[in-house]
Parts: structure tokens; C-alpha cells; sequence
């Protein structure tokens, strides 16, 4: 697994002034072809890694499917970069849901811009959940740690399911949506209930997303980068406790901080 | 325009154990729907400036124009979010070009993975032009000066046309694929010569980014963080001279290095 996500590279290194040849270790970007029910239904530029819940967190992001059982076989073919999936239900189905990836001028002015399906299918988390403020930036430690990809290759992002204790399972990809699709495809097959978790994210928190989180019904999000302010209403309206610039010991929580322990006397 | 990017957040501040209040900068994201010809035609979320280079540079992109004189009007309703193009040709061809992102199982074993739109349009880059290594980090460090929004916010990318010694335009955005369009956007309309040009850039060196570069004819690319592996190879096949890691006086030539002057003693 470990050397599908990177390729040895003959580069010219520059420095103080001289030249030196290295070899450098670069990303893999592999390109997964989705078929559904026999016809291309998109292609993923991905990490080659967890291309099974890379598929399965794919269809359930773009609304294409529900939930784990509306796909009725998944078989990943990894030397031609296809994902064969027969749904149990027509591709038509899928498609409409993913076509138009926004609403456009019917939100006039008050500028609700959610994408079609995420209409549907966000929701307002209501978790109780809280969590030290220590353990976010220890959770990010250990998530980074964990993926040794970024430290050699420099070009990948992170994405960990957590509880308020311990990591449960960390993906890595060249895309920061890839890594929340592969964990979220993760969720989806193995069940995995969601009120006491987290999400730990190495990406830059967006509108897209804010909304990924609010779909797999997570309540905190834990990001090493800066928000938008989009994704901040998001989160604020989706009741998501959002922090980012979680790096050197410190944090900021943007949205709904009662939900991080210690910030009642404020 | 500057004020349009970011605004003001009330956050709750960690650090050292302590719990604060602060107001933060946040990078502000813009959803601009391009609407060709009366039907609607995709919607970009982007930073809210250079909106008119930004429709340019994403038609161009996409393939949905070649030259600037496909596009008989241009409208941007910035209040409402519209960007209003109407093309000299139907909308249909515009879409034909845009529907498919990629050529699917007909590549086979050989994982030539390009965009269709980009076969038409991606070209081998012949110039022969040259720079100093020193000129590179100069660049780079110009173009991230020139550019407040990143230390306020922390979210944004810089995309930067410049001559082997000067900075000539430096475009920002939330996305790095916009800051690209939007120079090259400029590049189009102004109807700016490439030959003597680089493209300095703060994002990562993704099979898009490069054929992006090559779509523009620009033989130089300098960018300040990581490539992937497709890139890499497409930068080889295309004639391009892909920079990487360019930080602290160092930096990574990856492909052509023939273009950074004094490499010919390795």
C-alpha cells in the first residue's frame, strides 16, 4: 500500500547557491474511473489508497447513494483504475442528484448557496459531545504523525475519525476531499455511530467541506487550516463546532465553542 | 476590492492553556454562476475580485472558449453573483467540451490520463528562455509580499505572471485553480506574449495546475510547494520547466531543468 503513494523523482536541488542532483519522493495522483451500473459515472484524480472507501464516501458525498445498502456490488479494479458499482436503483437516479452541483438564482439575495444534494441530505447535528481543548491539538499531532506520506512527499492531506480520546482511523490523499471520502466511506460500511466522534483534518475547512462533515452527522471538526466564511455560517446554521489553525499548541474555535470544555467563563 | 475578501469573525482563541476572544480576518467564498448564452453553465466558488478575468481564464480552462473573440459579451453582476457571457457560437459545443473531464477506459494499460478538453489544447512548450535560480525565490518571495490576504487569513493562494525578472500581475484566491484562471484570464483578454514569461505560484503542482501551464504556452513554472507524479510526467512530455519546494532560498527543479541557468555542469 504504502509505495503506491509515491514515485522516486531525479530532481536538481538548489541551495545556498549550488546545485546537487537528489532523488526525491513524490505523490502518486491515480486516476479512478467510477462506473455505475455500466456506465462512467466520473473520474476521481486520488492517492491509489482505501479505493474502496474512497468509492463508496465518493457516491455517498455526491448524494448518488443514501446509505450502504443501495449499493449492491463494488468491485475495484485497480491495474485499469476503475470502480465497477451496480446500485440498486437506476443510474438516472444518481445522476440527477449529482448534475447541478448548486442552486443558482432562486437564493436571490440572501445568499443560501448549498449544493443541490447537500439540500437534502444535510442536517443540523445535535451531538452533546464535548472535548478538551488539549486533546484537539494532540489528536492533530497524532493524525499527522500517523500519515508518515506528508513528510516525505510534502503534496498529500489527512483526515482521521476520533473520539475525544484516541484516533480511530486515518486516511491519507493528494486530495482533502479524497481523505474526508475515504473516511466517510469507512463510516458508512462499517456502521460506525457517530455521536461521540470527531473529525480530525490536515485541509482548509470550505464550504464543501462543512458540508461533508454535516452529512456524515459529525459535530466537531478539528482542522489544522483556516476556514471560508461560508463554511463558518455553515457550521454556525448545521450546529458544527468548527476549529481551525489547530498547529504549536494553539486553536481557534469559530463556531459553537460549547461544545470544547473550558470555554463556558467566557 | 480588498475588503471583499475577507471579513471579520468573533472566534474563541486557545493558547497556552488560556481561553480568549478575538476577531479574525476570514477569507471570504464567493459563488459566481456563469451563465452562457441565457443557460446556466457551471458555478465557481471563488474570492470575490478579478471576477471578469476569473470567467475568462475558467472558459478558457475548460475548453469552452479558445480565443478571446468566442466571447461577444461579458457581464458580471456582482451583487447577485452572475457572471453573463454570451459566446459567439452555440452553447451546446461549449458544452461538449466542458461535459467530459476525462478519457476513460480507451487510455488502457498506458495510464495516459489527460482531460479531453486538454488533448485539443494542451501543446508542447518550445520556448527557450532562462532564469537564475536566484530570480526564482526572488519571485516568489515578491509575489507572496504583493499579496496581504494570506497572512490575515491564512486561506488563500497566489498565482503570479512575471518576466525572468519582474513580477507583472499577481492574482489571489481561495481556490488555486482560480488564482491560475484569473491570470490566465488576463493573459487572453490583453492578449499578453508568453514566451518570455514564467507563472510563479504559492499551490501544488497537480496534473491540472500543469495543464493548465501548458494550455497558457508558459515553459516555466515556480511553485512553492509539492508536485505529484502525473504532473511530473506531464511536465516531461510537455516541455515544461516544473519548479517545486520553493521556501527558504531553496528550491526542487523537477523537469527541463535546461531552463534554470547554471544546471549544465550536473
Amino acid at each position: 500500500m504504502e509505495d503506491a503513494t509515491q514515485n522516486g523523482w531525479k530532481t536538481v536541488h538548489f541551495e545556498d547557491g549550488v546545485f546537487s542532483r537528489r532523488e526525491e519522493e513524490i505523490a502518486t495522483e491515480f486516476p479512478l474511473t467510477v462506473m455505475i451500473n455500466g456506465e462512467e459515472f466520473a473520474t476521481i484524480v486520488c492517492s491509489p489508497t482505501d479505493l474502496r472507501e474512497m468509492t463508496i464516501g465518493f457516491l455517498a458525498s455526491e448524494g448518488a447513494i443514501r446509505r450502504f445498502q443501495e449499493i449492491a456490488s463494488l468491485a475495484i479494479d485497480e491495474t485499469q483504475g476503475f470502480a465497477h458499482v451496480e446500485l440498486t436503483k437506476p443510474l438516472e437516479k444518481a445522476k440527477e442528484m449529482h448534475s447541478k452541483r448548486f442552486i443558482g438564482s432562486c437564493c436571490g439575495k440572501s445568499r443560501q448557496f448549498y449544493f443541490k444534494a447537500d439540500v437534502q441530505t444535510a442536517k443540523t447535528v445535535m451531538t452533546r459531545l464535548q472535548i478538551k481543548p488539549e486533546a484537539c491539538i494532540r489528536l492533530m499531532k497524532e493524525m499527522q504523525a500517523a500519515s508518515g506520506d506528508f513528510q516525505r512527499t510534502g503534496g498529500v492531506h489527512n483526515a482521521a475519525l476520533a473520539t475525544v480520546d484516541d484516533l480511530i482511523a486515518v486516511k491519507t490523499d493528494i486530495g482533502r476531499h479524497n481523505a474526508l471520502d475515504k473516511i466517510y466511506g469507512e463510516i458508512i460500511e462499517k456502521r460506525i455511530p457517530l455521536s461521540d466522534k470527531v473529525i480530525v483534518f490536515s485541509g482548509r475547512i470550505s464550504s464543501e467541506v462543512l458540508l461533508k462533515i454535516s452529512k456524515m452527522g459529525i459535530g466537531i471538526l478539528i482542522s489544522k487550516s483556516a476556514p471560508t466564511d461560508l463554511a463558518l455560517n455553515l457550521a454556525h446554521d448545521l450546529g458544527i463546532t468548527a476549529i481551525g489553525f489547530t498547529r504549536g499548541g494553539k486553536m481557534n474555535i469559530y463556531t459553537h465553542p460549547e461544545r470544547v470544555i473550558g470555554t463556558e467563563a467566557l
